[in-house]
């Protein structure tokens, strides 16, 4: 089995016409949670580990991230959606198709200079995703990379990472399908 | 150091009179955070093992889930607010302080007899756990154990799970404090 097989396709979710791609297929399955995160952790635990600590975007890169920071011995940041986090934030605001999106980092989270991996499930059109990389360059991180299990090229949001100058690494794509 | 002391307590959040506890502090730092996967680890490594999933509650959950799903080479179940899941779902809609709740699981996710590990951070009032237990047993599932990290013993959640007949296990307590 291939981590791609795990992955379930469900037709005209959240709406007509889009096919939304489920992990939770994936990551109940022993065998192919281990393929993803064994997958992640051979990548950076070779050149590819020149960060201090990993982000994880709510909620379904708290789990790949969260396992991912155990292998590798880093600590774990919580990137969240508005009025989640306790303690003192900085807060970025991005366009969706209608409406509007607010993500939050605590403000104490990284330190000047600090290198980050960020982790999220999927890579659509990457509007989270850069609203993450903005956060954490407010608080004066760098972006060592932003990876995801699965890549939607078709959405463009990894190249428009990619054209931002952010090394972009996923372990499968869904293109055209 | 200890776990405990890696916590930060926020007085007066959510609101005038509360302290709470924020595990963000604890699992940013890298040893913190191998501290409680470690922890957990060693138990459920042991005598405790006799469960085939683990279960997530949303969000802080399924960082900790995520990690002890990798060690303990087990799959992840989420465990999501209303509307989250993308596939068919069984809800359980509970009480809060003021208004109402509800939480989800996908009905795939177990199969009846599946003994199953639910984690979360903290057990304060206990009424997400529940739920959660309640979402489980309607699949068929049975609970191995509900884990936290941390207990508040005041608010008396673990000790209404442990009436229901639940295995409770916590890393520590805060208790009058």
């Amino acid at each position: 089995m291939t981590i791609k097989s795990y992955i379930r396709s469900i037709p005209d979710y959240p709406k007509k016409g889009i096919i939304f791609r489920d992990i939770t297929t994936l990551i109940k399955d022993p065998l192919g949670f281990r393929m993803v995160i064994d997958s992640f952790t051979q990548r950076y635990i070779k050149e590819h580990t020149d960060f201090d600590i990993i982000a994880g975007i709510e909620s379904r890169g708290f789990i790949i991230g969260g396992a991912l920071s155990y292998t590798l011995g880093k600590g774990f940041i919580p990137i969240r959606k508005k009025g989640k986090l306790p303690a003192e934030v900085v807060s970025y605001e991005y366009d969706l198709e209608y409406g509007k999106d607010t993500v939050e980092i605590h403000k104490d989270a990284i330190k000047k200079g600090d290198r980050v991996l960020i982790i999220d499930d999927l890579c659509a059109t990457g509007g989270t995703a850069i609203a993450a990389t903005a956060l954490i360059e407010k608080l004066g991180g760098i972006i060592s990379e932003v990876a995801f299990i699965v890549d939607l090229p078709d959405l463009k949001g990894s190249k428009k990472l990619k054209n931002k100058g952010y090394n972009v690494h996923s372990l499968l794509e869904f293109e055209g399908e």
